[in-house]
């Protein structure tokens, strides 16, 4: 194998590669990347076995072939090759060794056989739509925040895409919960996309595609089954598996009744939170919010620090409705008014019942929050 | 006491203030500012029975008076608050608690008592001279990375400043020593510093002083001791204890005789070491330099991933000696050549003797690199 290849394409595309590589190196190979010169084409690629990811960049081919070489050993040399310079891997069989030349720089890189190398066996994908790049960067961006890194839930680490009808509209829908909170966004179902079966997508899929969108085309291809899902953005597919588990029936903790609804500016509300949250330094420091018709008081206390509490009276909110008392964990607070773009709808029930939280600009868009006791 | 002060002054002086103040709360009031509202004068002040630093404000002060609150806390809410707000600090004696009210936003924060708020006591200071900022930011940037971390040799721990001779004209010194590489800077020596005793100003110190230099003015008062140093800087008194004990005799260990000089570009010799340590993980890798007339070789090898070389010919280096080979750890090559500007200097003896180090444009630093057989 024997090819030469701009350093900027290169780098883009190990870049890529190298994040689904496996770093922990219990089996050698998975911390390596396969690369592949065929029919004119080269083709690098890396797994981790749960993830795959393969790339298909613009290279000048002399001779083909495929080997495998470390994956984040390579991407740290060509990110620090000169801007411009091409770059010459050669792999001739004599030593073994893959030989990277650019200018008056050479590396000699051990490599691992091609056969090794496995291959996660992606099967049929009966389901396959196109969906707008920035309809699934909403998806994400929105729910992320919100999947639980609790292990034994595995059901939760991931976010739960799936088609469903509202209002005799067609959607799909993006969900993802810990227990405490819950974020769900949708979208109108692509064309293509009915009969599709709930899926949940793991954290580790979403992260990296979540950095391919930045650079996606306008749209990207879905491809779907029961275990898989595939995503091509331009010229990279990413293939996952599915967390393998079932997603709790989240309607039943979305309130249908409450009644109270307080509208508040992100900002002021977001700045006053971190304000009287800074008394504490405990994690999980709650926040008391007391409502009354016209006024909003923010406190928060610490035994050891003190007490802090903000007013923001009928210029900053709306409420109109009966006086409550209520307590969150600040972060949850945060996370939640993150996704807000300018003004917060909140729609208490009583202090002890889930609160549903909107973006007054997006109704796409319905978080619930768990309160906690204060 | 009861003031009111702008929230830009508070904060600026509050983030001096805060990370002198002890973290680790062993001594709560170590964690606490002593703030001082007198004969019209408001004063911050926090110390970690190491150091001290003590900073006037401008304020409107009511009613005199001293306590004590958390300094992390203070400046946290303090930061949060909207810019240009008036900031009201209120301790009325009743329920002993420091009231900050600023708009709508309150706090009471818990005090601990002005009279178990410890004083370093400075003592005497024998000898004060001037230094320009701009002189002592450059001893402190071209010195601190060569100070050691290893404890056991605390008297390593710090930057050993001190007036010598060279060559008949009085100089002041800065010199830091891991024992791996050493940093000698040297400046003239400003009026009022001849007899000043050689002091170890400890890491910590070092780090506090570089941070005020920032925002410092034109010159920096320096006042000195045989126990303690104090600089002010601007409104800003920052006094410390210094290292008690005996820095190395480092004239010892900086070589007279070696004459084999090797030039060349700072960039063009940092990228490549990038590029050839790129090859290994190890935190300690070596990289070797490879010298003959017109070519200088690096190269370093990974027995895992394999090897990698690049060349520097006679466009980019000048060297006319004789044939050398050396090495040096990847990290130190790069902590040096961060000091140099444009060009640098090695002047070698031979593979295993201490090499020097000069920034070509730069002739007051002098740099000492041990090598490690490759």
């Amino acid at each position: 194998m024997k090819f030469s290849a701009e350093r900027a394409t290169l780098l883009k595309a190990l870049a890529h590669i190298q994040s689904v590589a496996e770093k922990r190196n219990t089996i050698p190979i998975l911390a390596n990347v396969l690369i592949q010169a065929a029919q004119g084409q080269l083709s690098l690629k890396a797994t981790d076995m749960e993830i795959e990811v393969v790339e298909h960049i613009a290279a000048n081919i002399s001779r083909e072939g495929a080997t495998t070489a470390p994956a984040a050993v390579l991407y740290e040399i060509v990110r620090k090759l000169p801007d411009g310079v091409a770059v010459e891997l050669d792999q001739n069989g004599d030593d073994g060794q893959l030989h990277l030349r650019a200018g008056r720089y050479a590396t000699r890189l051990n490599v691992l056989g091609v056969d090794d190398f496995p291959s996660m066996g992606a099967g049929d994908f009966p389901h396959s739509f196109n969906l707008a790049s920035a309809i699934l960067r909403g998806l994400i961006d929105r729910t992320r925040f919100a999947i639980s890194t609790e292990e034994t839930r595995y059901y939760l680490n991931g976010i739960y895409l799936h088609a469903t009808d509202v209002d005799g509209e067609a959607m799909l829908r993006a969900v993802a919960t810990d227990g405490h909170r819950l974020a769900r966004v949708q979208a109108a179902l692509p064309a293509g996309a009915s009969g599709i079966p709930g899926v949940i997508i793991p954290r580790k899929t979403i992260s990296e595609l979540r950095k391919l969108i930045d650079e996606a085309p306008e749209e990207i291809a879905v491809a779907l089954s029961e275990t898989r899902i595939q995503f091509t953005v331009g010229p990279v597919v990413l293939t996952s598996k599915l967390i393998d588990g079932t997603f709790p029936e989240y309607e039943r903790v979305i309130p249908r009744n409450n009644n109270r609804v307080l509208r508040v500016g992100k900002k002021d509300f977001s700045d006053a939170v971190a304000r009287v949250a800074a008394i504490s330094q405990e994690r999980s420091r709650p926040v008391k919010l007391t409502l009354e018709p016209g006024l909003l008081t923010l406190s928060a206390s610490s035994a050891e620090q003190g007490v802090a509490k903000e007013e923001l009276d009928d210029n900053r909110i709306s409420y109109t409705a009966e006086a409550l008392e209520i307590g969150f964990q600040a972060r949850y607070l945060n996370d939640v008014t993150d996704q807000v773009e300018k003004e917060v709808e909140f729609i208490f029930a009583d202090s002890a019942s889930p609160t549903i939280v909107r973006d007054v600009d997006s109704p796409s868009a319905l978080y619930v929050l768990m309160p906690m006791r204060v």
